[in-house]
């Protein structure tokens, strides 16, 4: 079995899941996790090095999984790093995919490397099924809803509340929206009325309750708009019960086979760590990198331009024997 | 937009589908239907032709959808077909298609031409699933449920029991294994013990009920071993209720993303018409084998050697823009 060589870029919650991940595969072999922090203050018992020393890997790691965040990290470390390296990244930032794509593809193709862009679940898995749905069924409508999960984000806005101590926000999906949709009933569905949001979170010492909830609720962006619940609980509720970082969430579409018969296809994620999971679909994609790469397919790669043959670490015989 | 031109060979319920299909499709045209009836008994408004006349096609099809039986016709005509075109068959001997492979691959190569087997459902859009859960979630256990829906081949086989005028049998998944694996549960699967048949069906007059529902239960390899029920109806109720020919069904992966994180794949289809629906991915594979064969790609394909790009009729710009 050919094992390829992982390197990991950035130590935080994406960062570990990979980490942990990797003991998953056999074919896949961790040799170091490159961060700005010194290795001394990774609490890792992986090979740890500082990211200045891995120019000086470039021949010892087949590909880097930048687990970096989309703001800022990606932006810049992506195309750096694809001049001597193959990679895979989890960018998010949907708007800017297009650029960042057509950045990496030139880089690539000069230094024959492979950079896949934009793995995970939302965009990747959830993409992938989007296309799927839609070109077989070219007559209907996909509906995507996210969650119930925790959204980082929104915490930290809530977080940033005069008087809050700690909170957490969960997107939930309507669940009438979406048995709607699976019951081949019409739809009314946009994004925004399709989900509500829900916050636990701590009050502060003396926090007024009612300015707090006043002051969250009407936040424009985050939660202006959307049908949002407050729940106040006490800190060792909040430790005990959200802890986690679950999240998931569901591609449906409806399609017309012909006048009078409908489909509905369905793909949803519920997984108990959202950044476990993004991870485990990174993992899977660093492997195809490595095999794009020994078959000299260079330039920047989406989920959409790779076979799936590509994730597995069988064989194609084996493939089709055992899973088709 | 380049127009993929598509023959249809063999004109039953998947053949029909095929025919409907291609219409919700801008980018794909129906050349022709080809069968071994006589062209004036055909029951289509399409160009009919009898399968002799195919071989003047050569030069006027891009890729042809053997719509044939897995049985008969698709052993016999795959392989000669694929001589002078590129083909899209929806093969499902689950245990031949490694042969069924190895056949075509070795021919396409020699003629240069594409062949994609085993497109379809299962085998197909569940195989894919199957082989990307189990890609990214390496530790956990995989289930699939067929049903609710209607098995031809059961149906057939009581429709066969002295003293039945008409039956249709459905395969029903047990809903509480399937919430179970939802639930992240521990589950004790097997295929025979996580679907029930159920039976309905009309009587010739003087028929003997207990006899029949005895012979239907204790049928070896269609029924016994299995939990079956059997309704007895009247042809009025037969023929509203069961006309029409629903199936679908779900794979899912329970998978340990670490020691103490699960999470939950899930990929399901809920059909109205199953032949429709297994027509459309065949008709999207279509596509595909057109694209293949422009770039030479040539020889034997399956879903798992298929980029998902290239089912769609976008380029890979609009694809990013807009589905990643």
């Amino acid at each position: 079995m050919n094992t390829t060589k992982i390197g990991i870029v950035g130590y935080g919650n994406l960062g570990r899941g990979v980490e942990t991940g990797l003991k998953n595969s056999d074919d896949l072999e961790l040799v170091g996790i490159f961060s700005r922090r010194k290795p001394e203050q990774l609490d890792t018992s992986s090979p740890a090095y500082h990211m200045d020393e891995l120019a000086a890997f470039k021949d010892k790691i087949d590909v880097l999984i930048l687990c970096g965040g989309s703001q800022k990290d990606i932006p810049v470390q992506a195309p750096e790093l694809a001049k001597a390296f193959n990679t895979v990244d989890t960018y998010d930032n949907h708007n800017e995919i297009p650029n960042h794509f057509n950045r990496l593809d030139k880089i690539a193709k000069e230094h024959n490397t492979v950079a896949v862009l934009s793995t995970g679940w939302d965009p990747g898995l959830f993409s992938l099924n989007r296309l799927f749905a839609e070109s077989i069924l070219p007559k209907g409508e996909t509906y995507t809803f996210w969650g119930p999960g925790l959204s980082q984000g929104h915490s930290d806005a809530v977080r940033r509340v005069s008087g809050v101590k700690n909170a957490v926000q969960y997107t939930v999906p309507r669940e009438e929206l979406v048995d709607a949709v699976k019951n081949k009933e019409a739809v009314d569905y946009d994004k925004l009325s399709a989900h509500k949001r829900v916050v636990y979170l701590v009050l502060e010492e003396k926090a007024d309750e009612n300015k707090v909830k006043e002051i969250i609720v009407t936040m424009p962006d985050y939660f202006e708009g959307y049908e949002t619940e407050v729940n106040v609980i006490d800190q060792a509720t909040f430790d005990k019960e959200h802890a986690g970082m679950p999240h998931g969430g569901t591609v449906m579409r409806q399609g017309k086979t012909s006048e009078s018969e409908t489909a509905i296809y369905q793909f949803g994620l519920d997984l108990d760590s959202n950044p476990e999971f993004t991870a485990a679909v990174a993992i899977a994609y660093a492997r195809a990198a490595g095999k794009l790469a020994r078959e000299n397919q260079f330039g920047a790669k989406t989920v959409f331009d790779i076979a799936p043959s590509y994730l597995s670490p069988k064989s194609a015989e084996d493939l089709r024997k055992e899973l088709l």
